[in-house]
């Protein structure tokens, strides 16, 4: 029950934030662009999770309720979009405490689905970052997954502490908080400091 | 048995399509590009639906003759590409009463699989569109969904209709008719009007 | 078990072109980058194919070795990216060898699963080259899939023969070395020669 919460709660947040991406693009004025850009960014991630995991039906398609959370979404972002230009920092940071839960959540229910760990928090992180991807390419209109590698690293790093702390007899719900206050503060933390990963020319 | 014929006809139409679009790009004349073209945009859309409800086989996977259809309609695109360019008036109007087919039909499979009618009109309009994006994403080398709204948003204003009538108790035939001809009387009106969507900015 | 083996080793040897593609592209010099470009390059094509057959449990998501295999792949690639530099021949043999493989396992799992033989043919083919291909479009920012139609094309006619002798009654295991020794003949033999496909312009 908390869990559907979340969810639909994380899936009103990414529709919002791709309505607004739509928003800063001119081409995609128009009510159809916005929606659809807020769709894809809010079930990209899960309906990946859930077609790799062969998990049927996705929730979204037997729910309503998450279609009606994405309307609900995109009709806010277009009627109040400048006064959410006020709130950008408190969005961000909305989006990265989703990013902490579905990354959890995806690794959760990849292991309840018998994946092996390694296949499990690649999924987690999968499912919390791919519908930001999409929605990068479709207004970017080149793909680049790669420049949310910190976003994705932070996600595989929390999913990885959330397994060894699973295997080593840690409780579930501890664990959980844990693992997602991880996610949210290594990408809070690279932000402030402007950490990247190592790239590796430089001893080439 | 007619919804078989249906199905098998738009395949070889979108194959057309497809090979007709790869014909116009020059570094798309060779046989792999017109038939690999053809081939995606005839069943991208229905894949994507299938795959999203998790029905498995999917309709060209276990039924040869769509790929019979596809290669003939490939064929014949090569063979006859001169005759073929003066009936591009009839060819859009084939694409056009296909879309109307193939997004009823799909909001028919999902409700049939017990999808929500919000996620069913989706997932119909993604059946009738995706493929034609697809063709469009390879043919102009940038992902180009938006370019074709107009086009989705009859196949949604289509499906919602269905799925109203339905609710109201209409006949299913009769509903199948109907919404069938809203959905090509609304492309059509628009393309003659030069309708777009309302424009958000204006006021902003 | 022998299957098993051959496509951890394909796995293997498609993280490490992943991975070594992802090197020669600056941005993408961060580990992060390179690992998810040969993760991606590696179970690409399976994932495509056992998705679009709706075969679940997918092999790297049930066994963790292919995981391991990929890992340990791209960090060899780093740790010895000047040596292998050196071998780019020989991993562009591998790279053909693995394709030869893969399109005829390919074949043989779709058939396994009831899939009629034209579709087993095109779903052999996919899953020897869309990780290639997504790892073309991720390094070189479009969509190129028609790049490799020579590559795509040995694949068809490779996974054609093998249909057409299963057919005829010969024995598995020959017609498995037979159809596979094609494919790598074709693709080798067009290099060599710069064999093309009929463009189909000249004589319009």
């Amino acid at each position: 029950m908390m869990t559907y919460w979340i969810d639909i709660t994380g899936t009103f947040m990414f529709a919002m934030s791709g309505a607004l991406a739509a928003w800063d693009k001119k081409m995609y004025h128009d009510l159809f662009g916005v929606f659809f850009t807020g769709f894809i960014t809010a079930i990209g991630g899960g309906t990946l999770r859930d077609v790799t995991l062969g998990v049927h039906p996705i929730a979204w398609v037997k729910d309503a309720y998450y279609i009606l959370a994405i309307s609900a979404a995109v009709l806010l972002t277009i009627l109040f979009r400048k006064q959410l230009q006020q709130f950008r920092r408190s969005l961000f940071l909305f989006d990265t405490i989703g990013i902490g839960f579905y990354t959890i959540l995806g690794v959760e229910k990849s292991l309840r689905f018998g994946v092996n760990p390694l296949a499990a928090v690649i999924l987690g992180m999968m499912s919390a970052i791919f519908g930001g991807v999409i929605r990068d390419m479709m207004v970017n209109e080149i793909p680049l997954i790669f420049s949310r590698q910190i976003y994705a690293t932070a996600c595989l790093a929390g999913g990885i502490l959330f397994v060894v702390l699973r295997h080593l007899g840690i409780a579930e719900n501890v664990n959980e908080i844990v693992s997602i206050i991880a996610v949210i503060s290594i990408r809070l933390a690279s932000l402030k400091n402007g950490w990247s990963l190592p790239l590796l020319r430089r001893n080439n």
